[in-house]
């Protein structure tokens, strides 16, 4: 069997190259995560999810207890087997979606009540039952149930938060199932102050996870609020262990993060902005909903090997959304999935070069181009 | 160039076994046509489309016309460059959609004028237009601009409609623009009128159309009487000519009609049904959306070879429809595309082994048998 482990294979600057070896396959770091969120990276093949290069994907527990259920999917064999991705998954513990996504919640120090949003059932989320939960899912990575704080807050309370997110953590990591190939993740909080931060990091190091998330971000601080959080934050981070931005973000954003240091992402944007004719290019964000479209034979993005950009001209892909296809949906996901495994491709490629400066300033200055002239 | 041609290369009863040579490739028949409307088959990607073994697509003239436009798609390099489908695609007149989709319109003996049902802007299609607007499309094969007599209808109204339309039939041939490996069709009218159908047939004759397809059926009369107007029919038609059972329609439908001669359909059935919930099997029909999937580890149907049935439970599947992701109408329809596809390959290979009557049993008591008992 395979250990879980993590290895920095070269760095330039803060950044790292890194390879973390799971039970359910290698992952080349630093690594953008999809989301699919009920079992399913919306719109897309599985086999084409991971054709753009993505090596893991991320589920939701929350929606996966509702449903299908933690039990039902563990009767189907596991979210691998249940959805058909072979490779690694992680999921998240539910407790920000329950925070985002329920009303009538109560939370306590044994964990958070709350009723369902699909039928208004009542649920209970602790650090046990959501590290079981997990297990079911056969979640390759487990993260530790935590409250996301929210965001602005005074420091007081940030600081009652990150401590009972701490007792949460240290409960979760003791309801853990170790398993060869698997691993659990803490999460540190304490929002913007850095001595918060600071001592949920000296909290979690003597819980010895396999991994440590930054949680708490990219809750409406804005870019470069997050990148100070991250400037004081990272150095106090384990180095040998990987290291995970949760819920980012933007291609820039991801940039930013991954010259401090983070080797993990993952966001909803790629797919949720193919949802709604927004794609991502190396030329910024282009609206393929807009009528300057209408007569372009040219493709998206020409330095993508996506078959949105390969097979179609953006005049196909706006009719498709104008005329409400779901061909639409289903490409621009396709390829904003594609864009942000090319930008952790090349980013990786940067690092191992030893020219990751040069390559931020590039990119830099092509998303600042903003999109082609008009024909 | 390749010339526009048809040969018989077996028959079995009534039934023949065809091929259909044409610029844009070959076509082997009987063949049913998948539905891309909009110039999408919708859900799927045109390369998996040919996967499933379609060899040529159904596109329409009247959603075409209003969306993109016809000039628009002829400026984007036709209907194949624009939707990346390099195979031979035929489109109806837009006849059809007119009379199904728009009010406030007006028929005379020019042609109809009709409001769009997208923005209510005004439009005329005249036999002489809508085949130009076909020329734009770049289709294979033209179908000429006909009126689908309604039903039930009096054998009078039934006998003026089927007129018009073959004077349409007529100024349709007359602007048709010959080019190598492409076709037009002429249309079959006449309700349930044996000597109405036969005096159309006799008309259309006269035009020599590269093809006749049998319009007026699959509009309400029933499999039973649909048959019986085949039985009447299917003699006095061309044989040395593809013969085409225009919106047909059920895989029991399809093998009926095979058996009484006809080489090519065209139905929004499995397309519509993947959206729905609704997979056709070997044993019949099977609705995703019942309860009784929840916990069913089997595929859906275990002989397809599509991804639906290949990779995922009906468990899974029955999960993406509760969980309204776009991932199960992707599948569904795939299955059903396949499904489709699967039983005109073993009509085909029925009918070169002369087996069709044989084949034709066994795919009744097969369907008759019901789905397979749940767990
Ligand atoms: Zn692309
Ligand atoms: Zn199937």
């Amino acid at each position: 069997m395979t250990a879980f482990s993590f290895e920095v294979l070269a760095t330039d600057g803060a950044a790292r190259l890194g390879k973390i070896q799971t039970a359910h396959g290698e992952i080349d770091t630093p690594v953008f995560m999809p989301v699919g969120t009920v079992g399913t990276v919306k719109g897309m093949m599985p086999e084409n999810v991971a054709a753009t290069g993505a090596q893991i994907i991320l589920g939701n527990t929350y929606h996966l207890m509702l449903r299908p259920g933690a039990d039902r999917v563990q009767r189907l064999g596991g979210l691998h087997t249940m959805m058909n991705w072979p490779g690694p998954i992680l999921t998240d513990s539910g407790g920000f979606q329950v925070m985002s996504l329920t009303k009538l919640r109560k939370m306590t120090e044994e964990g958070v009540t709350f009723r369902s949003h699909i039928d208004g059932s009542r649920h209970t989320l602790t650090p046990e039952n959501s590290t079981d939960i997990q297990y079911k899912l056969d979640a390759t990575i487990t993260m530790a149930f935590d409250e996301c704080t929210p965001y602005p807050v005074e420091k007081k309370v940030a600081a009652e938060s990150m401590r009972l997110s701490m007792r949460w953590a240290r409960r979760s990591r003791e309801a853990f199932v170790p398993r060869d190939g698997y691993g659990q993740f803490g999460i540190v909080q304490g929002s913007v102050f850095p001595e918060l931060r600071e001592e949920s990091i000296t909290k979690l190091r003597e819980l010895d996870f396999e991994g440590y998330a930054v949680g708490g971000l990219a809750v409406g601080e804005g870019q470069e609020m997050m990148f100070r959080v991250l400037d004081s934050t990272m150095p106090k981070m384990p180095t040998a262990k990987p290291r995970y931005l949760m819920g980012v973000g933007k291609p820039s954003d991801i940039v930013g993060a991954v010259v401090r240091g983070i080797d993990m992402f993952d966001c909803v944007m790629p797919t949720r902005s193919g949802r709604t004719a927004q794609a991502f290019t190396r030329r910024g964000t282009v609206n393929l909903r807009n009528a300057r479209h209408l007569d372009d034979t040219r493709p998206l993005d020409e330095s993508c090997s996506c078959p949105a950009c390969r097979n179609y001209s953006r005049a196909y892909l706006h009719h498709l959304i104008r005329a409400e296809e779901m061909l639409g949906p289903m490409l621009l996901t396709w390829h904003n999935i594609q864009h942000y495994q090319d930008l952790m491709r090349d980013l990786r490629a940067a690092i191992k070069a030893g020219t990751l400066t040069q390559f931020v300033q590039a990119f830099e200055a092509q998303q600042a181009l903003g999109d082609i002239d008009p024909l």
